[in-house]
């Protein structure tokens, strides 16, 4: 196929920098426009203060409709990249600026709350930690711009949409009993068909069980594991792994048992190398927790006939595969349990089945609405072990909410979101890799999937370091060794989200990150 | 003060029954006219299929304005006791008859959900039975009268200000973080507000946290006081008492000692007897939960002298003093606590505050919204091992039905909830005395305040006899045994909820009860 790439002019100037349009990208020109602005804003090619073409000219140079020049500095106006005045031409914006736009307001500007809400309360970060709770009930300055992991964006968020599906929440009778137990009977099958969708895992509503979120499902199923088996359960955990999955099933009675990660991910000669077999064990295989590796097909069959013969349950938190970047996504343990070539097989194979696979909407939309969900295999004695626990303590997830959710899903709104939000991360991932991928005595891993990046760092001083100098920028991140199951004995590294804030902030944090990586010890 | 009661017909003949309305009863005239049709309905000096008198008619004997008759005719319709046509007289309607009325929407045509919703869980009910769990992923058909405790009436709700309650809140930003740990300002703030005026206790918003309900919240705060002692803490709890509550507790890693329950709620004398003092001690002293009884001021002083004494923190349950239909309110226990005559030790005395005061918006709006607050004492040891565990497990309260209730309670819609609120309960709590109240061999208790009452039966025969004829018509019950701490020794009775029927379905199913106890064994 022959290559059509035009250049035009982008800078008020003839002699401003030029873009680069490609007529066979299979990506739309408004999308082409926006990206080549980026760049070019990124790279310093066009300046702060810098007058950039006007929406005629451009679309006259490009040959396209004004309109589709008029969306791309929109959405660029949005993101903060240009400030558009009227009846003036339109300015590279200062870094930083504007962030009071609509529709695009940049996650910064989404993310200022007043100081009394600060104290941020992040989902994956290491717990109980003295300095994070002392005197957690006052108000404590937020971060400047807040890189932990675990915070998406909702700039592409469709308000109009959204605001829709409360109303037609806020409309439904409401109920006077607490909500169902194993979640609103419309958000289980829309959830269903979400899995189905995303993830390609074909389930029934039935099996469905909404929580509050990973956390939530992963004590939930803690605890019933704990009471069908009337003893005390065993759950092997990746370690480094998901600190609050540790200590939520620490809090529902487990005992754990930590196993190493390797560049695939779990270490499955060290779950086999157990002296006593785990009852279940916890395992990111899309996207390894915090470390971003993958579990070959193979592996994860083993997984799964390791599992069947020890009897244990598997816990798949499939927290963040929404979002791949490379490569296509992998089928979840959850549909490759129980398939089998052999028909005769089959029936029992299902029957047989050992995955739960436990989802949330925190990553897709938000984790301030506390919603997640669990897909239960075919297990009738862990179904009413979780039906006990549901008695006993009422399901947390108000059913309005619920209600609101399935509008999103069954509209289409969330995978719309997902989809325009899988485009910004994956430019922001692009700037992640082009700051960070090079530097020496350092390792950037875990970006083929999800919202964060993992940079390991040749020692615990320049760790230190390097998260001193952003401390002093306001600039928050979390220290992988903070993920280690055994204190004292994690890796060096930082763990930065690069979902939850503007491409410019990013860029910005990402030079200094940069220059305090260069400038740390050696190791 | 002279007494002006005057009496009109209100049927559709000159003969009909007669109407007494009394000026100088402060309540609203379209109130009277409503509860005088009221009672002549359900006493059948109205019987179903009668025409009443025309809004004409009656407006011109009442020397009152038409529209105020027209309002009583319509709340009656929305209420199920008159059918409104157009055009034609207003009848007395059939029992269990209209239920798609608008905003009057009987509270059983809004019970009714899809099968799949049903398996209804009940916040204040038994736990763990079999006969409960048993399939409870599958729909189960709901009883067709739940008169169960623990389920509100949402007839009176506001739609207009729901609806815009969410609106508001929909229009908010939507933050990329977990929920603050300890609640959202706004809705903290509301609720300091809603307490000081409900419960004449005055508290900071700081020393608010939110909650998914009452069991979360006293989930957490075991939790808590677990982390804080480093041992697992022993609690007093009532019994009969909340089976939730004991079940979370347990769950929380708390020892449990039941302390036994008189006329007038926790006896004080059990707690002092204990062989080793209790680290906390969970009561409900405003209306014990499920006998009904209330704690006098000095026994409550007792109490807070007894937990300063032995360093126990006091958990007061308040889960439904803003419904008290004899009597003045009694003040909280957090409100005594502190309280001195002696302002040299008021500071030390506000400093050494124990009770940690619960209450929840399930009785006073839906527990289908799972929201709930602690209102904390000033123990910072507390408070920071609070903030430990949210941060393990992040708050399970959704960002936006804070905002949402927030706007509920700051613009007054729930003060008058539960101002109309509080009315329909008082007058079903008449149709229950006056059903219930002269059995023989029997004895109803509770109804000084709240939303249920209890029956005490001779025996466990007779609880057998009267709930499996209840079970026949469809109509469910608590038994009063299944909230004992110690199984196979409780009390025989049974436990009503009379607040989310509609009264007409309510007088039908006591009627029923009724005939079921005189002819139940007599022990």
């Amino acid at each position: 196929m022959q290559h059509c790439a035009y250049q035009f002019t982008i800078g008020g100037h003839m002699d401003g920098p030029l873009l680069a349009i490609d007529r066979l990208d299979e990506r739309p020109v408004v999308e082409q426009i926006v990206e080549a602005m980026r760049d070019a804003i990124l790279t310093g090619a066009l300046r702060p203060g810098d007058r950039v073409a006007s929406t005629r000219v451009l679309a006259a140079e490009l040959g396209t409709a004004r309109s589709s020049v008029v969306s791309a500095y929109e959405q660029l106006a949005g993101e903060g990249y240009v400030e558009l005045r009227q009846g003036a031409p339109t300015l590279v914006a200062q870094l930083g600026g504007r962030t009071d736009a609509g529709h695009g307001a940049t996650d910064a500007a989404r993310r200022r709350r007043p100081a009394a809400s600060a104290a941020p309360a992040i989902e994956r970060s290491p717990a109980g930690r003295a300095e994070r709770t002392a005197g957690a009930l006052g108000a404590r300055p937020a971060p400047r711009l807040d890189l932990r992991p675990g915070r998406p964006s909702v700039t592409r968020l469709d308000e109009r949409a959204w605001r829709s599906a409360w109303r037609h929440a806020a409309a439904a009778e409401v109920p006077v009993d607490d909500p169902p137990r194993f979640g609103e009977p419309r958000l289980r099958a829309a959830i269903a068909e979400h899995v189905r969708h995303a993830r390609g895992f074909a389930c029934d509503p039935d099996d469905i069980v909404v929580t509050a979120g990973t956390s939530e499902a992963v004590g939930l199923i803690g605890t019933a594991l704990g009471d069908r088996l009337g003893a005390r359960p065993l759950v092997a955990v990746e370690d480094p792994g998901y600190p609050n999955a540790r200590q939520v099933l620490a809090r529902a009675g487990a005992d754990l048992v930590p196993i190493p990660v390797g560049e695939h991910g779990l270490r499955l000669d060290a779950l086999r190398g157990l002296d006593r077999p785990a009852d279940a064990i916890l395992v990111t295989p899309s996207h390894q927790y915090p470390l971003g590796g993958r579990l070959p097909v193979a592996a994860r069959l083993d997984l799964l006939e390791h599992a069947r013969r020890t009897g244990a349950v598997v816990l798949e938190d499939d927290y963040d595969s929404e979002f791949r970047h490379v490569g296509p996504p992998m089928p979840t343990l959850a549909s490759l349990d129980g398939s089998t070539a052999d028909a005769d097989a089959a029936v029992e194979a299902r029957e047989n089945r050992r995955v739960v696979l436990i989802g949330s909407f925190s990553k897709v939309m938000t984790p301030w609405l506390r919603l997640g969900y669990a897909v239960l295999p075919h297990d009738e004695a862990l179904r009413a072990a979780i039906a006990v626990v549901r008695e006993e303590s009422p399901s947390p997830v108000p059913g309005i909410v619920q209600l609101a959710v399935a509008h999103l899903l069954t509209t289409g709104v969330l995978r719309r979101h997902i989809a325009a939000t899988r485009r910004d991360y994956a430019h922001r991932r692009k700037l992640v890799l082009a700051a960070l991928g090079d530097l020496p005595g350092t390792q950037l891993v875990g970006l083929d999937g999800g919202l964060h990046a993992v940079l390991r760092l040749p020692g615990h001083d320049a760790v230190d370091a390097v998260t001193r100098r952003l401390d002093a920028a306001g600039i928050a991140v979390a220290r992988l060794d903070e993920y280690s199951a055994s204190a004292g004995d994690g890796q060096p590294g930082i763990v930065l989200g690069y979902a939850g804030v503007g491409d410019r902030e990013l860029a910005d944090a990402l030079a200094l990150l940069r220059a305090a990586v260069l400038a740390a010890p050696a190791g």
